[in-house]
């Protein structure tokens, strides 16, 4: 199984130590972005995955490419081109104190400048099985949504899976309306098979009245022929957090069990789940375990530090297996 | 607004990685104090703040004074004499195992061993609104004590308001006995307007007998002429910790709600809430608004490394919106 | 009071910022093993310690060796021999996400490779009260098991008292078979006077039959006439975690009660229980309170990194004084 | 004295322990800037200094500020406004093998996106006696442009003493030609009275065609009614590195001595260099003793980490005076 | 061009900031070995590269894959298996102070118990065009000779250039004789096409007795049809280190010039010198430009952190050309 | 043999990155003195050691403990009374910016407060073969002083061999005059058989009016029936450093040669020389053999971190032999 993902590759850089950005000049650098934590999980569960992304040629992108390529993903498909990589910085959160996340300006990189007409889009989808772009592509620039236009319907055409996940951030571009982004989302949305988003994307965003949730899932997957929605929500209950998700498929919705939360670093959760659900889906699971399987990569995804879960099905599984159970003492 | 804060600055040396001294040589070097802590706040609330203390002529000096600046605060009153600055070690805590706070000498201090008769109090004083003294001054050495004596008389004589916080320590010069600090808080009393404190202050140091609070307060207020006084206080309950407050002002009592804490660093806890408290009372907010602001800052310091707290009304303010809301996956 | 400990050193290489070994190159270095545990908790509550082990006479040695002087435990009886240390690595856990201890071979290390006959016994043993041995060396190699058999049964013959702990790891050496597991066992147990264990220990691998655990534990005193059997265990409620212990001695049996842990390291609780368990034998405390002291000891031990516990008596007395109580507020 | 300088400010992501940005996550983190890195070194001579830049208002831009404030500089000018900092990441060098710098993005930062007219020049002018320009505002957008054009003129019509570094960096903006440039330098060198630059900006920049350096100094600051013309470099003989400078004034040249470096980190050498000049000009010292003082700042400043020089005066001294001196055993 | 190279895989502890090991507990961990040292230099020149080793299937085996694959090297080819990875540790050197290197055990690890027969080297060949062997192999166990022994074979059979070098490590397997060393060496040799060493591992190790260096290098290359005789060393004059080196090919010696050294770290300064000598080979660039790329490739490795090198073409070719040039001033 | 030395221990705080403390909040903590620094040699040269000092009673007084234990010295006979230990501040030089050392408060230590009569001075020499006593004492307080005179003469008594270094610090205690400082170093003179120093201590402390260096020594040895009397500088010669030390005794002066320094780190340069004399003497070497030696040692723990050097014979060895040896390529 051959998976590529099309995206913005970021550079984060996480505040040491839980302190604040104004308390210290320490910093951990990690290479993410929904395209590599998707890969970055999968590659841990024993596919092939390479990234198409554009870096800058520089130590600054040979260093995210050799994360990525340690991540378990081929940076073969990396074009190198222009003279930035987007970034943020993170400060995590304790208790009641949110983890906090700042981004610089996400316009002027490598990957926001590319021309679509630059990529040999029929080469990098040579041998690939799947292919996963990111909502992101469309709030950025024109360069950016051509480019994800034109990936999504070509990978369409050729048989490929095409997966999306909305990941809708209007504020990103100044110059996106609310008519212009849902417009956007609605032109890729054919050429989509399997995507991730949640009940307010198709609310707020695409605008469906709809407020039964199994009746609008529906809806909206009649409305673009697409055969597999799913995502996930974190809840806050009594004090605790909890997390869960679910996945929509041929007119029926299945739901995971809510599982407690203890953060350590709740990005990337998301793609975690993303990853999870995947992988049930070439497997051919049963959704149901499809579903604990995704919430249990990303329960472990958020008790661990960065975007990318790096964790293998027996470390899923054993998660799933011994969770709660007491232990003996060394 | 200008606040002006006299007392002791201290460096803190942190041990790293939640580890006990004995088992590492890695320490986070910070400069704080009750002065410090309470106008770094003030600071990020938009006030204009700075320090009257003494530190050492030398590259430990100016560390301390670049630490300041960095805060947010004036070091154009500091002063520079004398060859030593206090200093204590904190080992975090975790779980049942408490924070400790070990101290080191702090009589041989250049601030300690400073005279009344050398600070030039009439020049700090000008162009100011509200004056800070901490309590640790009636503890530490003749000339702390003089000089805050001196400076409050001063301050309450031109009309600026005059703040004070118990900060009762009666161990920590061997010298003191109860009758005598006793004595050094009534002298100071009558110039102060708004008092930082608790009930045992007045119950064990000023050797109150009333039992109801109310009653309590409202006769410590008249006998010294007091317009406010707050206070703050841990509470623990089923394995939980709480943190609430109180404010009292003509002759009645309002108590804030009990927040939930979940400690990364509890050292400033009451520093926090004082700059809250102060912000309201600048503000002339209500007082319950003021209870809830100076809370939730105590809240978020308590969540955060350091005893300095550098929260914007904007946090606080979002930590009292949203906290406990459920919250998107990324 | 002077013990002396027979086993194996490792070296512990934690992973730094709760990061994965894949996600960091960052690592901790601590000098370990039940011997060094054991005897860190009992020098640092006053008695004389010594360790009886070998090490490669190089830096790596002497690194060990500098460490466990450090603990406060004699290095004047090691060996230096051979050219290897075992390891291991650790990745510390968070919530959900389990502590993971990764072991290197550990069957090629000076000690493992230590012949019995080279060992100075006699003169190890001179001017000490306790002996510790550790189950692991009926695990590791022929000489390892030969030396624990030969110091177990010349301490015994002269008198001294002999503790002994199962740490039973039968996948240790993979030419080990329950059947010449247990027969290791039983070979030695003749010898000991205080014994650490599990129930578990007693029906999985010493083949008991009985149900009723103050029955199991009698029979088991008497067949090899041990003086007392001590334990500790984990246990999980509605996600909680608490730590709880037994002491059984002459057809007696005592239970502690259960402490809630909130887990920074949980490797060692063991050892720090049962260093506590043998305090209170030698200052011949009533039992239920040698077990509250031991709980304690290893619930403080479990809230700190790495294993080795070296809390004071004033330490663990603190916290069972003040666990849970309101705090002040500085 | 009250020194102003315009710029942007940055910043930088140096890489922990000599390492090759490929090689590790840690970073550490410093704000600097050729404005924040000579205001540095003249608040530590004891002026009083302030910048006027631009940053984005959020966790970033105020980190920025409190490194600012931290080294002295006063941050009341700054301005906070758009959503990005420029940064770049520096490897630090070894023997053979040179200090990287690798820059990101430049022009989509709040500093380089910011209108002139936006500013309160006539505000941010008043009280100040010099002002400083940096040249790469000529080589970024036509905003830092205008404003520095704008803020040239305003001042030299207010009797400010203007001093500006060429920093002549024509790659900068890819739509930069060689004309276009010359342009805009013979456009502020008008306003210009102190000015920082080497031979080579005035014959590749300005195209001078005068060989003598005397002759082309002198025909420069007569085109241009400069004052003072002054400049370092950095010269290598028998693989030993040395620093020298010049000044330029009133027809005639003055050379300092060459001393060896011994680098650290030669970041921000010529901006040690210029508030060493300065310095000299404003306590109209001997222009020999001024060059000194400037060579000696900058080798200090180069055999220390990171950009911004915070040498005192007395360090400066020692420095001139010890030098190479015998020392004391302790 | 596709190579690969077979061989011991190991785990670099390197002590922090130039401690010795009895001094601090703070470690680097990077994964290293003759094979990995070379192919990510050649990785980073432009080669596709591959591993083959045997490495335990657990989280210090996934974490050594994954180190691996940020060089740049392909861990297609890594066989899972055994439990352990040999290991060593660094302490850095300082001017008179040399960097000490510790071996632990490499006897039991994964590779070294790694049966010949257990390989599937046909596969492992597959699409290759250039094996390289260590010498290492023979110094360890039963099983590597043998291994290396077959894979010499295999590839020679099979037309693939195979590049060996000595790294004679008599000392290694106490089993080791002069005599069996040498025969082993013998044995390999015939397979082999181009050959790392010095003069001493002809004289020393295989007996030769011929004085002259050419003649010594004719005859040994006639003996066993080595095509390329590469070696390089380090010198040590007036207090300064120089690095140079030589390469033999048709009767025919080429020497390049010393280069001075700036010692970071030394080791792997070797594997750097073949990596490049094999890029001038594959380039067919003249031998003296192929002798001065390896030279300067091998010091910058040592003015580099850790053994791989890690620089491009690019990088090499600058330190050619501006090596010690006057640079400008920023 | 067994060696105990009297003096303060202190904290040494070393700027972490050799950055200057202004820059950085990271701190590495080591546990240091004139007595901690030679006993830490002269243990690590195989004697027993145990030192004579006062720490405070908390956990900073028992992370120096452990420390000292570290370091391979007793701790035995640590007096364990009041609140304080004293502490200095280091920032590492590099090139022409040399070292700097910032001091704290010293007199209100736990060691500089506790009274000559409080020690059991009997018990502490009980076993001891050679009394180490640093001229500190002589410098601090009264109560230093007098326990200082009380031990030499004591220990004299006894026939204990008395080693005293001057380390003449008059600045230490402001009340010091020249005449008194003297009176001190005349008053505990005659007890000393060993003494540390160098011409400088004659000449200025002890006002000594011979030129000729030889003539100078003898008579200060008659004077005080010093038996042996060494010392050591540092010298500079074009751009480089040098070490070097004279040891005289029976009339005769002996000197070592000079050899080269790369310092890292400087402190206890004297303290590494010393232990490396009495060690020669101990060992009843050639005296020229003894300065070698010595000499060495100090080279090494120049080129080493932290004061305390830890160097084996077989380190000092080695590199007496090997130093600037050519050496081979791995």
């Amino acid at each position: 199984m051959n998976i590529l993902a099309f995206g913005e590759v970021l550079l984060r850089f996480t505040v040491a130590d839980k302190m604040l950005l104004e308390q210290t000049d320490d910093l951990h650098l990690s290479t993410v972005g929904t395209g590599v934590n998707l890969l970055s999980s999968l590659a841990h569960f024993g596919y092939d995955t390479s990234i198409l992304t554009v870096l800058p040629n520089n130590p600054i992108g040979k260093k995210a490419s050799a994360d990525i390529r340690k991540l378990g993903i081929s940076d073969k498909k990396v074009i190198y081109q222009g003279n930035s990589i987007s970034s943020f910085f993170v400060e995590l959160g304790q208790g009641a104190r949110p983890q906090r996340v700042t981004y610089q300006d996400r316009l002027a990189s490598s990957f926001s400048q590319m021309k679509a007409s630059d990529y040999d889009f029929e080469k990098a989808l040579s041998g690939v099985d799947i292919v996963h772009i990111c909502g992101i592509s469309l709030s950025l620039t024109d360069q950016t949504r051509e480019a994800a236009f034109k990936l999504a319907e070509m990978a369409h055409e050729r048989g490929k899976a095409v997966c999306f996940d909305f990941n809708y951030r209007n504020q990103l571009n100044k110059g996106n309306t609310h008519l212009m982004m849902k417009k956007r989302y609605q032109k890729i949305l054919p050429f989509i098979d399997i995507i991730f988003g949640s009940k307010r994307d198709l609310t707020d965003l695409l605008d469906y009245q709809e407020k039964d949730e199994t009746k609008l899932y529906r809806k909206f997957c009649q409305d673009y022929q697409i055969n597999f929605f799913a995502g996930s929500n974190r809840s806050f209950v009594e004090g605790k957090k909890y997390f869960a998700g679910f996945l929509f498929h041929d007119n029926k919705i299945y739901h995971s069990a809510a599982k407690e939360l203890n953060i350590l670093d709740r990005i990337g959760s998301g793609d975690a789940f993303a990853s999870g659900i995947l992988t049930g889906l070439i497997e051919k699971w049963d959704f149901d375990d499809t579903l604990e399987f995704a919430i249990a990569n990303s329960v472990l995804a958020q008790a661990s530090m960065n975007d990318s879960p790096i964790f293998s099905r027996e470390d899923v599984f054993n998660y799933i297996d011994y969770e709660g159970k007491n232990d003996l003492i060394r």
